[in-house]
């Protein structure tokens, strides 16, 4: 195994959810916009003031925060977890890829969508420059292995995808689980290992 | 990396609780014994038709499994996420080292415990035979890796635990997070790593 050069950042996601436009007038009103609290690692993303409740066929989760800015198509991003909370198990997609995947019910102030699709479990990855995929020596959609060297819990998370844009900020994202079976939290530093 | 010969079988540990005898007859009442309905991996073990509540500081749970036979001291493992629904973060442990660990507070039937500590997370552990040992080369207390060759969310556990006695049957233990972060179940085969 190479150990590539360089610490990456760590960021754990929680549940959450981004919305199409259609669907955030539908659930907040009309002339609704969503209203930014918080930067997020990713340049331009952020956490919203707005929140709704994500209904499964078994159990829902009352608060479930939506990032901005919108996006094409609505995507719920839950861990194993929560997922078998809801009673509805996705499959792990690459963000925007939710074709064939389940829907659930979304629930704002001003009203409800039943989504057809969008329910995912991320898939682990990395976030990076080209400039940062160029000295990591990967390419976009590579898949590496991520070393996280914490107390106890040491793991070594395979099936990681490399996603490189100029848009993007380097950072290592993992779900609910993920984080807590490695002990890994955000602000913690990775290492990508490269397998021979 | 060497790969020990020889698979092992996985198995996902739920939230669950050991009962010291006292702790059984105060929340069950003074005549109860634990009633067996479903063996467990390791002989003699055994889920029991018993549940408590319990309760943390911030939260609880309604209704966790009494696992069998009664034990010297009162037991209760749980994964990092229920932790934190709890609202107390236990450390990690092998299972029976409960000094300086949280306690929670317990409800049966019949009363409730105030647990001074017991609070785990549960540290990845193998049980095997000293044959097994002898036959993966290694000896009880060596710490491992393990490979979960899993579809989409691959994983090596590092930091797991070799638990050797002639009671024990061949099985690799994980918590909920553990299993949901690596898509591991019961019944999987995983296989030991070690490291160079």
């Amino acid at each position: 195994m190479i150990l590539k050069e360089g610490k990456i950042v760590a960021g754990v996601s929680a549940r959450h959810l981004h919305l199409a436009e259609m669907d955030l007038k539908a659930l907040f009103g009309e002339n609704t916009t969503l209203t930014p609290i918080k930067d997020l690692g990713q340049p331009g993303q952020y956490a919203s003031e707005e929140k709704v409740k994500v209904i499964g066929p078994k159990g829902q989760f009352e608060s479930v925060r939506v990032l901005g800015p919108v996006r094409k198509d609505t995507q719920v991003e839950v861990s194993l977890t929560d997922a078998f909370k809801l009673g509805v198990i996705p499959p792990v997609r690459d963000s925007g890829d939710i074709e064939g995947t389940p829907g659930v019910t979304l629930v704002g102030p001003a009203g409800e969508v039943n989504l057809n699709k969008g329910l995912i479990l991320a898939k682990r990855h990395i976030h990076m420059t080209p400039e940062d995929a160029k000295r990591f020596d990967v390419k976009d959609k590579d898949i590496v292995s991520v070393l996280c060297d914490t107390q106890g819990r040491k793991t070594i998370f395979q099936d990681v995808l490399i996603r490189v844009s100029p848009k993007y900020a380097l950072e290592f994202h993992v779900d609910t689980d993920e984080a807590n079976a490695s002990f890994l939290k955000t602000g913690d530093q990775i290492k990508i290992i490269k397998e021979l």
